[in-house]
């Protein structure tokens, strides 16, 4: 079994941790110049590391050692991260990556594959009209005109922003980046930024999938009333109907498997001390990997919510603005991994994956899949977003025994 | 029986109306040049009735009919307005009474008492830190150096924008405008700002008390996690134990006679699609015109609300922001408005302002009462705000036969 180098990895990551917005703790913005600084450092790293190293047209930066065969094993994931955020989102999947590559090549093992390492540009939710993973968007040709005319606080478009990094808009603009007969399949380490494998105490996740996520804006109407001179009997007030919405869909929630939902939004106005509130907006957020599942799970929630309030004597009005289907990982990608895991004589947990990923966007060209390390505590996108040594170097070897694997059945 | 002229009083309604910011309606806030326009036109209405006039060490437009006896029966309201108001609210108190006073002149009738007729600076709550009550505050002496040093949006003080108002602040620093021996008894015509008069089909409410208010500010304070990766079972949400809280102090004011408690204030924090919220701030505001239930009412929420949140995994702060007390009205300007609503055939009914009004200052000065007319659906700070002429007629009649009662049977 091949050594990898916990050490180095260790010293990669700490180099890029420090190269931060010097005022927010870890963070290298998308289209920012800290994080052309750390792309430029990296791009070092790759070089250094033996890897044939370009930014493409979709501004990700790309590393490739030649295989025997033309068609790409693809490690990778980002170096954006949000404001405040961590040293491992991403980062760590960027990294252990080219550890893996490094790592093959002193060995002298030459795959029967060629092997790329990308870092993909602006996975996050980026400034400009919160358009996440932007690069593989490009790779997969879905970067549409709208989405390259989106505009950050500045005014300036995505498409500019794109162009600073690099990309090339006219190729861009000319579909997908890369062809699914060029790619063999797409595997990424992540930490998990959830709790279940830390609360197991297992340090290896095998990703059944990527959670399919419907976003619905929810909006409760009453009236305006003096909060002194109204009698509670004749009140119409959003702010209770919207409570009773919060309350029932976390009930239905934790009712049904594998299924997560959650209000992060909630405003509500006129917003004074004395005028019962008329009306409140909600956006729901609701997760799961069975796209049946979600949209059931709405639906009904939607159906109760209407005959709710309109019992109550409340308005309601609902609109879908987002969602994104469910991304199922490919069966011999998930057992690759698991292979690979008990060959070094790792525990592992299949668990889906709550948060979004470019996988989600690969999963169009190749099969995909995914390995998730625990996250201290379940956090993540905060300074204290932590991983033990011990589990860095578990997922990095099952990453690299799970390329081994995957070269040697995929074709 | 006197007759009130409502043609005359109508009129001035509508000429008062007419002097608004042209780009909201029925808008002249305390304050503004609009606000000293209104009073050069009311000004000249006070004297043209016969009223000695003018603008007092307070701010506040003072007409006055000496009487046989110096001590005065007041009456009064405002002419300042919300934003977005209506054409009633406080200008249908000052004008009522300037009717009032112009009736007696013209039939020739000379009290024991003298009468005044007063327009109060800003009831509203002010640009200067939300003060409201500012004339009568002045009056009984409660203005404070931190109330006058009070700023708006531009930087300007309270004390600064009274003197452009015609106060003198040299004499408010020296203590209360008006003696408690100068003064027979305050009574306010005031639309009623609710429904409860409308829906009893009566248009004559004999006020009881002003209700005393308690504001308290309340905070939940979970834990934001990814919403995507954070198991059901493993969160702390904020946003649901605020729901529950709101939920429960509606209940339990539902359950308590003659009290409203009203969330008017909520806020989320921090308020994206995909993080559970972490911490959610409320603003309670609770009223009732009985201070002992008042208090029982929080105290007991308070405590309850401690130990849901507590079981709940959640932490929770609290602190009171305001409190002011209940204010009775004087039995015998109580007895003097049934007396003069028999007299003129109109039937009343006795209930609580859940609203505050300069009454509840002058309570400290005087006897107090309120007579209360509907307002249309109950609606008031909005354009919608509404009062019948008929009621207005008889709002009048009974402030003119309460004022011929008291000036009868009060010192």
């Amino acid at each position: 079994m091949y050594t990898v180098s916990l050490e180095r990895l260790q010293h990669r990551l700490n180099a890029l941790s420090r190269i931060t917005d010097p005022h927010l703790p870890y963070t290298r913005r998308a289209f920012t110049g800290r994080y052309l600084e750390g792309r430029a450092w990296l791009e070092g790293e790759f070089r250094a590391a033996g890897l044939e190293t370009h930014t493409d047209a979709g501004g990700n930066l790309v590393g490739r050692l030649e295989g025997k065969n033309a068609r790409a094993l693809v490690l990778g994931s980002h170096t954006d991260t949000v404001n405040s955020g961590g040293r491992f989102d991403g980062t760590l999947g960027v990294l252990s990556a080219l550890e893996v590559a490094q790592t093959l090549t002193e060995n002298g093992v030459k795959l029967q594959h060629s092997l790329e390492v990308v870092d993909f540009l602006s996975e996050e939710p980026s400034e400009y009209g919160g358009l996440s993973c932007v690069g593989s968007r490009a790779w997969t040709g879905t970067l549409n005109e709208s989405m390259l005319a989106l505009e950050n606080a500045d005014g300036e478009r995505l498409e500019q922003a794109m162009k600073r990094m690099g990309a090339d808009l006219e190729r861009v603009r000319q579909g997908p980046l890369r062809r699914s007969d060029d790619l063999a399949a797409y595997l990424e380490l992540h930490i998990e930024q959830g709790p279940a494998l830390e609360q197991a105490g297992i340090p290896i996740g095998a990703v059944t999938g990527i959670a399919g996520i419907e976003r619905w804006k929810l909006r409760v109407i009453g009236q305006a009333d003096h909060a002194g001179t109204t009698p509670m009997s004749l009140r119409k007030d959003a702010l209770l109907g919207a409570s009773r919405l919060v309350l029932e869909l976390n009930a239905r929630a934790r009712a049904t498997p594998n299924l997560v939902a959650t209000i992060g939004v909630f405003t509500l106005s006129p917003g004074a001390a004395n005028v019962v509130p008329e009306r409140v907006n909600l956006l729901s957020d609701t997760r799961s990997i069975d796209a049946v599942a979600l949209e059931r799970f709405n639906l009904d929630f939607l159906e109760w919510a209407k005959d709710f309030l309109e019992q109550a004597g409340l308005r309601f009005e609902f609109e879908r603005v987002s969602r994104s289907a469910p991304t199922v990982c490919d069966p011999r990608v998930l057992e690759a991994i698991r292979a690979g895991a008990k060959k070094r004589g790792h525990a592992w947990l299949e668990l889906p994956s709550g948060a979004g990923h470019d996988g989600a966007h690969m999963a169009s060209l190749c099969p995909v899949g995914m390995i998730f390390v625990p996250s201290v505590r379940g956090r993540s996108h905060t300074p204290e977003e932590f991983t033990l040594e011990r589990d860095i170097l578990a997922g990095t070897e099952v990453l690299l025994e799970t390329v081994l694997e995957l070269d040697r059945i995929l074709y």
